[in-house]
């Protein structure tokens, strides 16, 4: 994983070479504070692994790929506000550290440093610009279909799937398409890139759900049952409602309206999981992503290095909490 | 004022025209509803005013300016949430009508919008999004400068000035550069644009504040003294303190602590104001800005009656609610 230790490095460079003002300060220093507060860089490492398919990636390309990281982190910015939350990555949220309007404004712009970020080349301008709005727009979307689903009592899996496709798959799909187009890729490989994103987005996104019912909670890290504890419906909560019988569907139903879960509730809403076989359904939507992602990567002419060194980050993510 | 009806017209079918799919409805139908208050829609009408000093105006011209109506609305979105503002144009703000999270997310949304529709050509694109970037931070900067000063006690009349310039006149200056920028006019003539557009600016900012003390209340349309009853440091704040005795300016710092102000406390901080002879110096500051339009204007090498129709543009506006 040396090309992908080598691409961070070169992100978090980028990244702390982007241009920030002293003052105001109380619209800069909560931009500077969430962008320290770290990750793994995953959307622009990925971009750049798909640079490297085509040629050697250089600063100018991770300069382009940040932009990604600072879109991402302008949603988590706002998302946090909008969930309330009080952590982010351990460390206080702005809206708490600071006030919500100073979260609101410090979003905004740090959405526009990702637009500066992005206007650093006129190589594809209009295509990477294009594609990039309609990405933002769709993450957007997607945020409101989280917030929505919430609130509806008659939610589909299709809809949840659609949810997590635009909150969470897009901007993967983007990254990938946006490492291709800048790397020079043709039409077709840049379309492939896009859908290998979106459909890692997914599983990963499925995988999460999958672990907060049944990972292991020494590897994963913490007590499983948050989502169900916190009454959140992911796939899991789907699945069960095609799967279980009349009685239990109610008894779920019954559970989630409630204002909380205690413990014996979760682990009773777990068992039915099981029960359901859900393990092996859930496995299985995630297998066929990613076979989908082996498969599409692939078919893709490029040099086979730099393919397995894609595919091997793909697993590695894969692998993170289970 | 034909050809600026013309333009308004011009600007509302390119606002009517722009893709707004049904769903999530609720990150959608606020930017609708947002969008349909109306206004008068003066950025994208100046950058109109604009292009036609150089050649006719044409929809594409109309499309391109309606980003910056976008993007203003934007701004206006989420100041309304910052400042608690039940109403915008006399109805509902979006975050009464909806919620705020909703409110956050549907102006993030509309400022991709804005966005979207800038990247409708390819003509000078890069350029005139790092113009648009640039004074969409500055725009971000002066509403953080506009918070910072209500909390700060020892602001001064230059970082007020400085804030009205970042959170007003920019847009304007942008909306003007534009418009030249769009239409063919060179390097020089664009940055005079600009400075036009800071210039008028900054002089109906300081009209606004003018109006709030002096203005007659028939045709001013609200009652005088809004900003001194709600404790908002306006120009007129900045200048007496400048100009007032010690007393005098202790007698007005206190009134200003207070958590509200009673009508006698208003008509006594007017009275000071007249007292101090502001009608006149503020009236300076203004006619020295709309002189400047009129010099930069006149210097431009364009049609008479091109320049005429602006210069009568800004005319009606700097007389808007005097």
């Amino acid at each position: 994983m040396n090309r992908v230790k080598e691409y961070q490095e070169m992100i978090e460079t980028a990244l702390s070479e982007i241009e920030l003002p002293e003052v105001p300060k109380s619209l800069y220093d909560p931009i500077r504070y969430f962008l320290s507060l770290g990750g793994k860089r995953m959307r622009p490492t990925l971009s750049l692994l798909c640079t490297s398919l085509f040629r050697a990636v250089d600063e100018n390309d991770a300069k382009m790929a940040s932009s990604i990281e600072l879109f991402h982190n302008f949603t988590l910015l706002h998302d946090d506000i909008m969930d309330e939350a009080p952590l982010r990555r351990g460390k206080e949220t702005v809206h708490e550290k600071w006030d919500p309007n100073i979260a609101i404004l410090s979003g905004d712009a740090l959405m526009v440093k990702a637009y500066q970020q992005l206007a650093g080349t006129e190589v594809n301008l209009k295509q990477i610009l294009d594609m990039f709005n309609r990405t933002s727009l769709e993450v957007c979307e997607g945020q409101q279909m989280d917030m929505d689903l919430e609130g509806k009592a008659d939610s589909t899996k299709v809809e949840y799937l659609e949810m997590i496709r635009l909150k969470t798959a897009v901007l993967l799909g983007y990254s990938c398409w946006l490492g291709g187009k800048v790397g020079g890729a043709d039409a077709s490989s840049c379309k492939k890139l896009y859908e290998i994103g979106i459909n890692a987005g997914i599983a990963f996104q499925l995988m999460d759900d999958y672990l907060d019912a049944f990972g292991d909670p020494e590897s994963f890290g913490k007590v499983p049952g948050g989502d169900i504890r916190s009454g959140k419906k992911t796939i899991l909560w789907f699945l069960a409602n095609e799967e279980a019988s009349a009685a239990k569907k109610e008894l779920l139903a019954s559970i989630y309206q409630q204002n909380s879960r205690d413990t014996e509730e979760v682990e009773n809403v777990i068992d039915l999981f099981k029960e359901l076989n859900l393990e092996e359904k859930i496995q299985g939507m995630i297998d066929q992503r990613f076979e989908k992602v082996k498969e599409l990567v692939g078919s893709i002419s490029a040099g086979e290095g730099a393919k397995d060194e894609l595919l091997s980050y793909f697993r590695k993510l894969g692998k993170r909490k289970s």
